[in-house]
């Protein structure tokens, strides 16, 4: 039986820290900010942008949500952003996705200033993580390697498989645990045997988006297994991309889903918010 | 015995459709232009400009070679590159690398206007080949690209290794492999058992700086082997990173060095010259 990573623990405590960090900045006169810009009503938006204020609220970050119509125009989205890039009392602008399908995403995330981009989508914080020199990095892989440094997983010539290339998770992820000279293999929807590839793995990061999807077939004896899913299933239970129940058999380490990466996301979101005010300063 | 993949032959063949384009351009006003920024006396250096300057020359792009003392200050070069994203003549910037140690070299390449990194290094241009948006794309990877369409290999669902993680080859070329969903692994010299990881796969890029490094037990039968290295043996002979005598013995395809990826580098080069110029007339 596989040994529990415990988003939901290591991110409180990480909150914490942050925390005590925020109010140490306060007394040097730095207030971080955070805005979140949240366009239309889109069902599963509205709960994790909540999520993201309550958990500002409990750091001590000076949080606001604004909340822009269905109908706005690209070019109103835009003239909002670039008020925000000139607003010093907001350190990290982070727009919402998805976005209604009359405005380019690609544009609207060109618009950020890279200095706020704090969800690390920006073209530019992108290239910076892709040469090996990051300056923002997306939150959900930067919150895995967190949880690798604290169980003390090290990846140092290991074979690391990720199934899923998104730009927001698969393709950073990769490069990270690269950074750490992980052999990385990123496998995908058009990868041919997917189970034989991924049972390669010594850490296996599934981002792929298909509850249970991955059985202990895929798994090699003693591999680390971290879930990025969150999936409903029939009965409208949040599980993940992993068969957590006969995974967590062969597994030398796994996360949950809930209480496995989630919580962490959030968590780097909060500190690249702080480390942003440091630098804005 | 595989086949040979003619990079000297293809590359006289893209080059001269490309002097037909340019020729069309001229007609309507349009002159491609690329200035090579070269600062000092690196022998390598000066070899591979020159090599640059000929095949403008002969693809009738308008080429100059910005000669610049090994003393230049940071701030200096910096005013030089301002002063040609400012000029409409030339389309494309290229800062020969290396730089003297006193010049920051990630600040020298941020400097370049985007649209005329025809290099395809600036960090803008990297984050978009990363989120799959290519718009300048570094010109090594970029002609292998070219090599497996030009031989009809089809890269859907294939196994792939890269070995070699550099910013200007490696990394570029995982993912404008995967992009043609291949299944992609990046190996290195940190990489455990190499020879067994080399042996997945279907499409072996070496680009690891090693003479004749790559023995026949990387490599299984049927892969198509591309070369990327240009070492120099005791001789002083050109040699690649593959034992290409017995290498070939079990590749399906396989590039020689010289007269494989080299004279298509250079072809990229010039092709994105006469993009840039398109685009930014």
């Amino acid at each position: 039986m596989g040994e529990l990573i415990n988003g939901r623990e290591l991110a409180d405590k990480m909150q914490a820290q942050i925390k005590e960090e925020v109010q140490d900045l306060e007394k040097k006169g730095i207030h971080p900010g955070l805005v979140v810009l949240l366009v239309g009503e889109n069902q599963a938006s509205q709960t994790y942008v909540k999520n993201k204020d309550l958990a500002a609220a409990k750091i001590g970050i000076r949080s606001k949500i604004e909340r822009l119509p269905e109908t706005i125009s690209e070019v109103e989205l835009l003239s909002v952003i670039e008020q925000y890039n000139q607003d010093s009392n907001y350190h990290g602008i982070l727009v919402q996705l998805p976005l209604p399908k009359h405005i380019d995403e690609e544009k609207v995330l060109l618009a950020v200033d890279p200095n706020k981009d704090v969800d690390g989508f920006h073209p530019m914080n992108m290239g910076h993580l892709f040469i090996g020199e990051p300056t923002m990095i997306p939150c959900t892989p930067y919150g895995i390697m967190k949880m690798f440094e604290a169980y003390n997983i090290d990846l140092e010539g290991k074979r690391a498989v990720v199934i899923g290339r998104s730009n927001i998770v698969g393709k950073p992820m990769a490069q990270l645990m690269m950074m750490k000279n992980a052999t990385v293999t990123i496998a995908h929807s058009r990868t041919v045997d997917l189970p034989a590839v991924a049972k390669e793995a010594d850490i296996l990061v599934v981002a792929i988006g298909r509850g249970h999807f991955v059985t202990k077939e895929f798994v090699k004896p003693g591999a680390v297994v971290i879930d990025v899913g969150m999936n409903r299933d029939e009965n409208g239970k949040l599980i993940g991309d992993v068969k957590f129940d006969e995974v967590s058999e062969v597994a030398s380490f796994i996360t949950p889903v809930p209480k496995g990466v989630g919580p962490m996301t959030i968590t780097m979101l909060m500190y690249q918010t702080v480390e942003a005010a440091k630098k804005q300063k």
